[in-house]
C-alpha cells in the first residue's frame, strides 16, 4: 500500500464506539475491547478459528490437532508480590492453550525492550520465565528481541505464543455449554488485579495480598481425568474478571449464567481492598484461576478433583446455567435479591497483565 | 519470585558487553544482539531447538513436524513506500517459517497500541495484514490487544507468531552447509533499510526506492522443486543485512563464505543513497529477499527457478563456501582485493522492522 495514494480498499464497520482514537478501555477486557475485536479484527481476518472468540485457536495440522494462542504482557509494575511480568508471560499463554484441553508444549518469547532498561532486571525477568516454563513443563523454543528508543516503550513488553497438542476426541469450548450445567471456580477472585493496583497506587494492604499467577495445565489434567467429556468449557478469568468470562459464556451459548455472591471465594483482605478502592471484585483480573462449566452429574467429582490439586484448594461451585434470560449473567446477592452482572464498557485498570 | 527477598538464584554470564543497560545496538542484528541472545536467552531457556539459532524452531508435535517462529515489529514510520508495519508483520513471520522449508499456515497477531492512536490508521494496518495474509495463503487465527498509556509506547507494535508444516524428509538449515556449496541471493540488496531510513530522515531520493517486503513462501516452493535435497540452507537477510546472515552461516558451519562484490545485485538509486548516507549496503536490512546455500550441482537449476519467479527476477549467484578461513566471510572487491566482511558490533539503524 503506497501512503501517497488515496485509499480505495474495503472500509470496516467503524465507528467503533464514538471515538476516533484508541482508548485505554479498548484494551481492558470490556465492551469496547469486544467491539474493537469484533468490528475490526474478526471482520478483517475472518476465519472459523478466530470467529469462535475463544482464547486459543484449534488447528488441524497434518494429522494432528493443535491449540495456538498468543498474548502480549505490558504489566506495570514489572515486579509485584507473587510474581513478575516474566512469570505472567509464561503462565498466561500456558493457560490460554490449556483451557482448550490441549497439553501446552512449546512457547515463543518476543521482547520489546526500551533503551536504557537495566540488564540486571532483564536477567531477573528471563530467569523468572525459565522457572515458570520448567514448572509448567513447556520449552521456550524460539524468540525475538527488539529495542526501541528511550521514551518510545516502557521498560519491557513481552509477547508469548504457545502451541499445545489436543488429544483425539477432546472437545472443550463455549459451544458445549448446556442448560443445567454447573459453574465452578478454582479459588479466590480478584487477587492479581488488586495486587497490581495496590502496588501501583503505593497502597500498603496486608501482606497477604499477592498475585495468583500460576500455570493451570496440571490442574486441568486432573479435572479432565475426573470429568471427561462432561467438562464443557474452561476459561481463565483474566482481564475483565469473572464478570467478563461469564458474560462471554452467556453470550456465546445464548443461555443464562446464574451465580451466587455468597459462594464466590474472596479473601477478606482482597475484599477489603476492593471496598476501599471502590472496585467490584467480579470485574478484577485473575491470573491463576479457572472457571469450569461442567455437566451436572460430574460437578461434585470435578470439584473434588480441583480441591485435591494444590492450585485448587479454594475451589467452589458458584452457580449454574439456565435458559431464562438468554445471554445474561445474573447474581443472587447476599441479601437475597437478583442483580444483572453486565460487562463494563471499559474498566479503568490498564496494564494489569 | 518475591521482589522483597534477596535474589539467590542462578546468575547468567553477564556482563554482556560493558553496558549495565540495554542499548539500541542490542536490537540491531549485530554482535551485541548475538551476545545478548547467547549469554542471556539461550543460557536461560537452553533447549535443542532454541540453541540451533535458526530463525524458527522445528518441533515434533504428535506425528507431525512443525516450524514455529515469532517476531515483533516496531518499525518507524508505520507507513512507507512499498509497504507498512502490517505487511511487514505478516511477511516477516511467513518468511521466517518458510526458510526451514515448511509451509506456513497459521499466524497469531498481537497488538500493543498506544492510547490515542488513530482508529483509521489501525484499520489501514489491519487491512494491510489481511491483504498480506491472503497473498501468502496463511490465516490469522488468534490474537491479542493491549493498550498502553500515551507516552508509554509508540503508536503500534505488532507481534506475529507463525506455524508451518514441515514435509517429511525435508531438512534445511545451517548444519547442512558444505564446502563447495554455492551462495545465491534472490535480488537487489538494501532496499528496505534505505527506504525506512530515507523516510525517517526526510530525504527525497528517487521514487524508485521502495521496500521489498514480500512473502517468499511461494518462491521457496519453486526453489525446492528445482533443488530438492541440494537446498542446504535458506535465510532472509533482515536486520544486519546480508553481512549478518552470511556471518551466521560461516559461524554455524565453521566454514568460509566467499562472495564477489561485483555480483551483488544493488539498485543504482539504493547504492547512491548508501554512499550519500555513508552506509555499506551489505549491512542494510532486506525484507523480501532470501539467501540460499545450494549444492554446486544444482546451483544453476535453482538460480533459473528463482529467476522465473516474479519475486526472484534479480536473483544472482554471489559466492561459494570454502574451508580456508573457518568462520569468516570474505569478499572480493571490485578492484580485485579481498576484504573481511565482519559483523558490526551494533548498527545505528534501530526500528527498521
Amino acid at each position: 500500500m503506497n501512503p501517497e495514494e488515496p485509499y480505495n480498499g474495503p472500509v470496516c464497520p467503524l465507528p467503533i464506539t464514538r471515538h476516533d482514537t484508541v482508548q485505554l478501555s479498548h484494551g481492558s477486557g470490556g465492551k469496547m475491547m469486544d467491539d474493537l475485536i469484533s468490528k475490526m479484527f474478526l471482520w478483517a481476518f475472518d476465519n472459523p478459528q478466530l470467529n469462535k472468540k475463544e482464547d486459543q485457536a484449534i488447528l488441524q495440522a497434518g494429522g494432528q490437532r493443535l491449540a495456538f494462542s498468543t498474548d502480549s504482557f505490558v504489566v506495570d509494575p514489572l515486579f509485584f508480590p507473587g510474581g513478575d511480568i516474566g512469570e505472567l508471560a509464561v503462565n498466561g499463554t500456558v493457560n490460554d492453550v490449556s483451557m482448550s484441553g490441549a497439553r501446552p508444549l512449546f512457547l515463543s518469547a518476543a521482547f520489546i525492550i526500551e533503551e536504557g532498561f537495566s540488564l540486571k532486571e532483564l536477567e531477573r525477568v528471563v530467569l523468572s520465565m525459565k522457572g515458570a516454563a520448567e514448572k509448567a513443563g513447556v520449552a521456550i523454543v524460539t524468540g525475538d528481541t527488539k529495542v526501541v528508543n528511550k521514551g518510545k516503550g516502557d521498560k519491557i513488553f513481552i509477547n508469548t505464543a504457545g502451541i499445545g497438542l489436543l488429544p483425539e476426541g477432546r472437545d472443550i469450548g463455549m459451544h458445549r455449554i448446556r442448560p443445567g450445567d454447573k459453574v465452578l471456580i478454582s479459588g479466590s477472585i480478584a487477587d492479581h488485579g488488586i495486587t497490581i493496583l495496590s502496588q501501583r497506587e503505593g497502597l500498603a494492604f496486608e501482606s497477604s495480598i499477592q498475585s495468583d499467577t500460576a500455570a493451570l495445565n496440571g490442574m486441568i489434567e486432573e479435572l479432565l481425568q475426573a470429568g471427561g467429556a462432561d467438562i464443557h468449557a474452561l476459561r481463565d478469568p483474566t482481564r475483565g474478571g469473572v464478570a467478563a468470562t461469564l458474560n462471554e459464556f452467556a453470550a456465546a451459548s445464548g443461555l443464562t449464567v446464574r451465580i451466587s455472591e455468597e459462594r464466590l471465594p474472596l479473601k477478606p483482605a482482597v475484599g477489603g481492598a476492593c471496598s476501599f478502592l471502590g472496585l467490584d471484585p467480579l470485574y478484577v483480573a485473575n491470573e491463576g484461576k479457572l472457571i469450569a462449566v461442567v455437566g451436572a452429574d460430574k460437578a461434585e467429582t470435578v470439584l473434588e478433583a480441583m480441591r485435591n490439586h494444590p492450585l485448587g484448594r479454594g475451589s467452589a461451585l458458584i452457580g449454574d446455567v439456565v435458559e431464562e434470560q438468554p445471554g445474561q449473567v445474573v447474581m443472587r446477592t447476599r441479601i437475597g435479591s437478583w442483580r444483572i452482572v453486565d460487562t463494563l464498557v471499559g474498566e479503568q485498570l490498564p496494564r494489569i497483565c
